[in-house]
């Protein structure tokens, strides 16, 4: 920014980074989000698992207990879907919150859900254990304060065209509502590679690790859009030092109403789940179906 | 898109172009939206121009009739601004409608402002001539719908990451609910390229009015971020075919509470709507102190 | 950049700006570069237009003659054409040059030419006027300097991921080597959006004229890859106070070996040029078949 | 591409495919590489690492034996520096070369270094095991050409704004001249989020291995630009599958005449070999020290 003849370039900035809720030096040990009795932010990765849309009782009911005994410890599921083209899908509404809470009976999993509307936040806040916040509406400053304003713990998604600086206040947006419970969640950029749906990136992970207390989980379906290169960036988010994993997985993905391309078959998952284990013992952490007692620390000489 | 083993990857697309309301098929002619008297998609480019912020009633009365007598065609200023750190100052709100009102009172000038919240869509409503949305709302879906509810002509800024496809897109999800009066707005992208605030994105204009009825204007303003190039940006706009321009004027720029660096003065924004009209008369159309009996018509060999 | 445990962080940038050879402010009047006979940088707009590559002598001679008759001032083709795929039409090397030679002999049109390997610099300064340095080779330092040690003007395109201050640095670098007869081309950057081949990057037009003392040109067909909105683009290059165009122009587009698409017929370049023309007096400038007697200046107020 | 009035649209492609040299389909089972006796390709995943550049003897000696002690497989360092700006450091040039030649007797680690010019390929060939390609050269067909002609093999980095399919068209290009040994470089891509130096698209590494037969590998020093996330990333590029890394480690960083934030300490570098073993076993692969008796696979359900 320099002085010119026509007046003083100004740009009103955030205030300094130390000043912020988020700000790492707040927490230097980190924060841990409860959800429904599940800890993010913790020494296990969390998974967190399900369809894209809630489609009826029968695909969320199969699709969550799948998912359970594959060792995911919260089911996803869109009641509410947001919609690029105004003709698609828009999501069962509240009767996908009630089939989600049905499922959530039938499982013990708690419940993640996406609330696009402050009119709806009271409504999601009854039948989810956590508000899902997508990546449309990561500038939407109005559903962000909505959202802080209730006790549920809130996910977080990173905007497609949104730097870490901007994913950060969103997030403090909601934190200065009174709401600290917030997990983050890098979910690909747009960029001009499109061979991928979006840019999943990764070096998001460590960036925001250092700068914030929150907990960072990645969402590797919809940052690819392929299947079957899911599981590899699942790895690979657990290796860089995600807290937790966001994964679309279908009962039937090619009768899927939405997104069906990315999501994984139950058996495809549950070998994922396994793999992923193994890398997360490999970094000193847990995932899914460890056996915590036999997890051995990386040697660092 | 591929079958492979897991299952067939399927992406739910827009419908068949030409279906879409959007849709230039529809009135080949082109659209003209009435913004309180004012046509927009005629052969007048019409002018945008005013605060970033409305900040108190000098500073926007003045404005007001500083534009208005250099030829600008309708009043803009925030009252309800949308913020990227939460302690930024955040307009005046209702105040800040009934100061716009105050200047349209004064001047003439028909007024646009921005809308952000369902809750306020009636108020805004009741105070302005044009309901602006943002571009970080482009893709607020609920937002898009409860101003497609309304009778009054909408401004639809480009998200910032958004393709020409996910902006038809958006204007479609309110000409749906019923409001055709749609206005859209390209006002830069996000790229690598660092040295503007954004990359203004002129090609957008034609491939937009081919693809469209919908008018299409120019705002080199946020396009830019700096004062100082917004006149070259504004004439290269009306020479690519624009219909009009958004322009942030300040009467005090070193002073402003938002976007100072980006706003011109009243004397830089009165030269440069001199330096439009005639590039106007040279592309064929009319702009601002333009004595239409005197225009040319460029010669076609 | 922090210092940190590991060690502090550093990163070699430039030299303080005003010590740049390419810098404004070691002429601030800003520098014309004489191709051929034709001064790139003054009041005149200089336009270069032809075939993206010579396919034979009827083809180049019948564009050149084309082109000329329309008012344009440098004839441009291809000889050695950069590729990115092994498979594609690579030119007709040499034999191409020669075609050039004949086509200036015939029209008296000055020529560019692309060349790609420091060991063809020779072969191409005994044919063309003009050495062209294409976007791919922008980053090409070897190939900078071998043409910065020539006594021929420089056309450098700027790379499709390349910043303004990388474009300036790679200009840099063949003045250091005592050629100071450089002319920056715009041709768009790489972005998300993909409804045009490139996102033309008007702004920098005027950033680089604030930087820079070189002259400024734009090239809308790469910039675009639509033929159909080269013609709004290259008005609002001029517009945007670019001190010349790049049109590829094909005698036949629909039988072209490369780019045929975004190549506009002889008759559109022609109502192009006349277009251009009203604009390019509106702002000031000339450009093709004006006749400068009856400029009329902007009227500053 | 659609056909218009002013002529067809048309944009030469690359050929099918499955005829490219490149294509998996031609060896499903994948290439291995040999540099100097080093296989990459294979169930190791192989470590090349050192300095940024080449300094001095006693600089590159000790950081080769540093390298080889904490189980690098191949020694990077450049000679011939490609620079942004024309004052910048530009290498030891042939004294460099020298100096990695002496390294490799000290060591007995192959060596791999950059050649920018088709005149040094023969001097570089001379002395390095391996020749690099970099990013800026991705495009430059000419060179390309030159070390597709030597018996070398290559690593060829990806273009900064080169997507997918123009990586695998720059390796054809090498294939075509008769030089089957490339291994390809995924080193991060430019988009809008500047908090990293690039952005590391991991993505790549799976979408290459579908695509292409031939190595990938990864390198995350240039695609974060900061050393405290090289660990992190590296280890995520191992989980994704990448066949080996690219990593930057200088003696003395904080003294590196280039690129010393990026650059790992050996100390830190030694740890993290310790942490990439872990992670390589876990997704059955071995790396760097590993006792590959005690190799598990992990437990496929």
């Amino acid at each position: 920014m320099t002085m010119t003849g026509n007046g003083i370039e100004t740009m009103d900035g955030p205030p300094h980074e130390a000043e912020l809720l988020v700000d790492r030096s707040r927490r230097p040990e980190g924060s841990t989000v409860d959800v429904g009795g599940v800890s993010v932010g913790g020494r296990e990765v969390v998974v967190f698992a399900g369809p894209c849309a809630v489609e009826n009782k029968r695909q969320i009911i199969d699709t969550a207990r799948a998912v359970r005994s594959s060792g995911a410890h919260v089911l996803r599921g869109g009641a509410f879907k947001p919609r690029t083209a105004p003709y698609s899908f828009r999501g069962l509404e509240e009767k996908g919150l009630e089939l989600l809470s049905a499922a959530r009976n039938e499982t013990g999993l708690p419940v993640v859900t996406e609330v696009m509307d402050t009119r709806k936040v009271e409504v999601v806040c009854h039948y989810a254990d956590m508000l899902q916040i997508g990546s449309r509406n990561m500038h939407n400053e109005v559903l962000l304060e909505a959202v802080g304003q209730t006790q549920k713990p809130v996910l977080l998604k990173r905007g497609i065209g949104a730097t870490i600086d901007e994913f950060l206040l969103a997030a403090e947006t909601i934190l200065r509502q009174g709401n600290q419970s917030v997990v983050l969640c890098e979910r690909g950029i747009r960029t001009f590679e499109d061979s991928t749906r979006n840019t999943l990136d990764l070096s998001a992970v460590p960036m925001l690790q250092r700068r914030t207390h929150l907990p960072v989980i990645v969402d590797p379906s919809h940052g690819t859009g392929h299947w079957w290169m899911v599981p590899s960036l699942a790895k690979a988010a657990v290796a860089v030092g995600a807290d937790g994993l966001l994964i679309e997985v279908h009962s039937n993905p090619e009768d899927a109403l939405s997104d069906g391309g990315q999501s994984l078959r139950p058996e495809v998952f549950d070998r994922m789940m396994a793999e992923l284990s193994a890398v997360a013992v490999a970094v000193g952490r847990a995932c899914g179906k460890t056996e915590v007692s036999t997890v051995v620390e990386p040697i660092l000489t």
